[in-house]
């Protein structure tokens, strides 16, 4: 398989190897994935995460599990138990459909390690349009408000929403990230953080409620975050806390962007009402389990309420940024983000 | 000294004692203050909190001392290292002047003790006139949601906001209530939902970036707070993610209040803007440190920003509950809230 690297992903001599997610931001540590087994424990065990990332990931550990001479009908079971590592990550459906398409058509173990690279590079051409489409929209001196982690970590690019945000820095603009904690699993305080030190961004962490009092005192320009879902009329799913964002800056007259690959619109869903929200354990709101410890500050038992995601009006959002364009809300009225036109 | 009992503090045949909130919500521990220097010790090492309580502790504390035999002169010195405590709770101050009057003018032991006993029922009188206030604002099936501790643990009563939402359950109203976790430092999580499982009040934990998803949902009714500093005009301060609650209550037109006795409005102080924002250690954002352990989630010597408080303009609270009284914007602007007309 060729050299391919990325933050979250390296290949290296036909080794796969994925970075230890939940040892960030105190240990940068290399996992080897030898076979299609041990990417799906790492998967599994969140060590590679964010929907693009796994998706791409295991369409490589595939791949590489086709070099190494597993045959065909193999290649199929595996394809299988990959599938079902994380069931609910549509990505993962969408890059292993492409290979099964391989398996099925015109399957070589050379073709099927090829359609792998293909789909990073894809990942990290799409990620670079949107930076594209979405980096003007910075001024120089800017300060920008992200939430939760939309960067290198969750895609084989450079991200989504924080991916704009370095091609702004790239492009010579000076800005300023205020990260998120993003609670409760804290992908801002452990993983954009890191992010933004890795990219010499200058940034400043703040819990989620110090948001609104930052943008009152005039220090928020805009706020750019990512998107789980978009349904057909512009609403969209994020990550929880994100919906609070919007009306945030709706009352201080903040822009507000959503980015996200196009195939993140949900043709098939009408509007944000019809977006399942996945409720998660309450022991991530009772307290906090991570490598670098685990504590409990809630009383044991305490009844919680953890919606993973919300969701966005399209009337609160000032514009989407897709692979395919900027697109206002007169754009979504007119069905352009459908289009891609 | 009296029998005296509220949810910090209690004194029984001479003995005074603080219930350790360092250890809460795990373990209902209680420390013996046997003089001045351990009540020092619990103030600063925060076993004691809530300006209220502190100050009602340290008075209670110099009572306890004066009852003990020691020396007027020993009582003065012992006065000001109490004041020295914490200097910057004004409450503390105030409870302390009107013990130092006693010691200045009229002195006995029996007299000092009572003064320190009188400041103690005071407290408690003072919170059930704001509950007797704002317990009406609270219809029937109703669901509130509060921010931080403002319950019995911060006063010797039974608390400003909180003491609110009790006296609305004990005048038979089924209530819920949505406790936020109030990050960095989490006395929602870790306080105020304790004391809603001991008064058996229903109510769900959420992290502070929920609020705005359940106010879309229609699952919130009314907000109340309480306020560190109340300006002439109305603004006030109190406990970082405030504003974001206030803001958030305008958008979804929810009621939003704010609680606390009148001694907390600063007739020297006009607006917000002259309302000194403290700035808090970046490690409470970093990670957590309680009794339950210790951890660091973001990269060390990340860059935050941690102010302890934020403002909320009077513009966006639905009326003030004070023990003289309930204000709305008109009375405000009319200086009634001054008066205590």
């Amino acid at each position: 398989m060729k050299n391919l690297q990325c933050l979250s992903l390296r290949t290296t001599n036909d080794c796969l190897e994925v970075l230890d997610q939940r040892l960030l931001p105190h240990q940068e540590t290399w996992i080897s994935t030898r076979n299609v087994d041990d990417m799906i424990a790492a998967i599994q065990g969140l060590a590679l995460r964010g929907a693009p990332a796994i998706g791409v990931g295991a369409a490589l550990a595939l791949g590489q599990s086709a070099l190494q001479g597993t045959t065909k009908e193999q290649l199929v079971i595996e394809s299988k138990k990959l599938r079902a590592a994380r069931p609910t990550a549509v990505n993962l459906m969408t890059c292993l459909d492409r290979m099964d398409e391989v398996l099925r058509t015109d399957f070589s173990a050379a073709k099927l390690a090829a359609k792998a690279e293909e789909l990073f590079r894809e990942d990290v051409e799409l990620c670079d349009r949107i930076a594209h489409f979405g980096a003007p929209l910075i001024a120089d001196g800017e300060t920008i408000l992200t939430h939760c982690n939309t960067g290198g970590l969750a895609t084989a690019g450079r991200g989504t929403a924080f991916g704009i945000l370095q091609a702004a820095q790239e492009a010579g603009k000076k800005i300023h990230v205020f990260v998120d904690e993003t609670r409760p699993l804290l992908q801002g305080a452990r993983l954009t953080a890191w992010e933004c030190a890795r990219q010499k961004i200058p940034y400043t962490l703040i819990s989620d409620n110090m948001a609104a009092y930052q943008m009152s005192l005039g220090r928020i320009h805009k706020v750019f975050v990512g998107s789980d879902r978009i349904a057909r009329n512009g609403d969209f799913a994020n990550k929880i806390g994100t919906y609070s964002l919007a009306v945030l800056c709706h009352y201080h007259r903040i822009p507000f962007y959503v980015a996200a690959p196009k195939t993140t619109v949900d043709t098939n869903c009408p509007s944000g009402l019809e977006i399942p929200i996945e409720q998660r354990s309450a022991d991530e709101v009772r307290g906090h389990k991570g490598s670098s410890g685990e504590v409990s500050w809630a009383p044991r038992n305490c009844p919680v309420d953890n919606p993973a995601f919300d969701v966005t009006p399209a009337s609160l959002v000032t514009g989407w940024i897709l692979d395919t364009g900027l697109y206002n809300r007169e754009d979504i009225r007119n069905g352009l983000h459908l289009t891609g036109a």
